[in-house]
């Protein structure tokens, strides 16, 4: 059976959702952070890279959010959260999908890093400016369509609203001057699976969509 | 026909690539830097991300390096470069593929705006710990196999090698000390759409393999 190694508020959220989705049999583990907001040695230990998310199928175990999606939804749910090449949503999917950690995600770490190095004294200008016309680029997009990815849910949304709820709200970013993004998230909000995953990743918490 | 915009020196050296190994007919158009070594207003206009890369297919513009491997290769190269469910290097290619851009360079783009925040002066120690198990991880899988995802070329290597040579050379970061690291740029510098693609995107200058 698939384990899905979850670390508390962190990206492995995003693979529980998933699971949910698909209606799969699978094993959550749940691993607390440190006091110190770092991942415990128990959780470093299952991978080399060190950082969450990690999953073990068989003998496999496989890291990184967009390649877990990629794999569990292709093995266990027939590829039907990824559209394919007929489909009218696919380029749309597929770069909100690969936008989300590759752009997005990169630049909300870089502007921590730069905090953490400078005790929040600096920023670096060409950061602040990508992340500016990020937060642009959803809302404009969530006033087209339902979903990133056109009509329905895509592992694009999965990807995506991690980003939007949790790592968002640790940093403090408020969103109640995007109406579009705050719709979205109630739908997200919504869903069964969505409220499923997130009573079991962060038990006793409410998910962060406002 | 297919339109690449590539800016020098940057991430769109890999959508070259992966025509040059479809045998795609495609349009190339080639945008300098400016001295500042920013991207020229013409470029920043092409897409609202403003960086690079960029394509074109009819009416649809697509950015994102991911995503657009995703898509050209499905759409016109019949996903030969992407391993599927029921291809022994499905996971690992999975894993590569994302990992390139999604923890490896976000790591590299996050040590270079604490950088240019501190000019110079200063690291987040969390950034440095990170590239030191990228890199490390990369020197351990290139002496599994011959490629990233396996016995041959997929796009987690089209993904991978430009953050493999013009990344790595513009940031000053030397691999004598990586034998199966170099070993594996040297098979990448014998293939002819690679030494296509880098006559094509920096003409005159030498592939940065070593």
């Amino acid at each position: 059976m698939l384990i899905v190694h979850h670390l508390a508020d962190s990206q492995s959220e995003r693979i529980v959702w998933l699971c949910e989705e698909l209606g799969l049999d699978y094993e959550l583990r749940r691993y607390e952070r440190r006091p110190d907001r770092l991942a415990p040695d128990a959780y470093r230990a299952l991978h080399p890279m060190g950082i969450a998310p990690v999953v073990e199928d068989g003998d496999r175990v496989l890291g990184e959010s967009g390649a877990i999606c990629d794999y569990v939804d292709a093995t266990y749910g027939g590829g039907r959260l990824a559209p394919g090449p007929a489909d009218a949503g696919f380029a749309k999917h597929l770069f909100w999908f690969h936008w989300a950690n590759g752009t997005f995600m990169a630049a909300l770490i870089a502007q921590l890093a730069v905090r953490m190095a400078t005790d929040g004294g600096a920023t670096a200008p060409f950061v602040e400016a990508r992340l500016a016309r990020c937060w642009a680029m959803i809302e404009d997009r969530l006033g087209q369509a339902p979903f990133f990815g056109g009509e329905a849910l895509t592992t694009a949304d999965i990807m995506m609203v991690y980003n939007l709820t949790t790592a968002r709200t640790f940093r403090g970013t408020t969103i109640t001057d995007r109406p579009n993004l705050l719709a979205y998230l109630a739908r997200i909000g919504a869903r069964p699976a969505y409220r499923r995953a997130m009573a079991r990743c962060e038990p006793g918490r409410a998910p962060m969509l406002s």
